[in-house]
């Protein structure tokens, strides 16, 4: 998957592309939206997974990987607006005030993130599953470096 | 966005992408990811939209539209397993029991939602807001399309 300039440049600025264009919804709305996006991560991360511990077929990764990608890319930092670390969407919002106060932490941890989706998209589109495995590391630790310093613990 | 020819192969399959490698999770977590990737759908839907309302802002509609694209050709059709007209995700699911039941009617309407969504992406990426004004029109009939058939009337 190739994206055009402007999509690369967005990359610094990470999870909080929130300066793009219109804010849209309630918060209800932006909390149950970024619920539903980061779902779509996880489902996605849960394919790559289990071609990598079962059989192998590049195609359902490279699904997996090129949404993995375009939502990495999407500008989706603009549902996490101030005022946002109460509120229920689906469920109550399991983010930390800490987000909407640590400018450059939220910077490097989302520039990481897309850094990482992006190499994602470019390694699954090789079909080398052995790379896919090191990359799938790689970018499990840069969800994980955003959800330890952003994310509480999960209700279950 | 560029797709590769393996994904261009499958608009055909539509939503039954079903026969695609592995089937993960269970019954109620496949329901939580289709939602979850319902409303990220509809949340780029909503973008698109607020941008031909107000200000139009080409790099939104790029984000937007290369998300909807993305999930479209993500294979997310093996979400609905046979047996998944019942349960619950983030709430219960509003698939109509014809989802399962009606193959032909399904790859219809599953094969002009891939189509339009590609479609999206290449006139948002040519920045014409008119032509993307169009396309929405064209997508958002196409999402309607699935809709009316499988999906029951939403609950508030």
């Amino acid at each position: 998957m190739k994206f055009n300039k402007f999509v690369v440049a967005t990359l610094t600025i990470g999870l909080s592309g929130a300066a793009l264009a219109q804010t849209i919804g309630k918060a209800e709305d932006q909390i149950r939206w970024r619920q539903s996006v980061m779902q779509t991560q996880g489902w996605s991360m849960a394919r790559i997974k289990a071609n990598l511990e079962g059989s192998y077929n590049k195609d359902q990764v490279i699904q997996a990987a090129n949404t993995i990608q375009a939502i990495a890319n999407s500008g989706s930092g603009g549902l996490f607006q101030p005022g946002t670390d109460t509120g229920k969407g689906w469920r109550e919002t399991n983010v930390k005030p800490e987000m909407f106060k640590d400018a450059a932490k939220l910077k490097e941890v989302g520039s990481a993130y897309n850094k990482e989706a992006n190499e994602m998209a470019r390694v699954a589109a090789s079909g080398d599953a052995a790379a896919v495995k090191v990359q799938f590391g790689n970018l499990g630790k840069a969800c994980k470096g955003c959800h330890d310093e952003f994310r509480k613990e999960e209700k279950k």
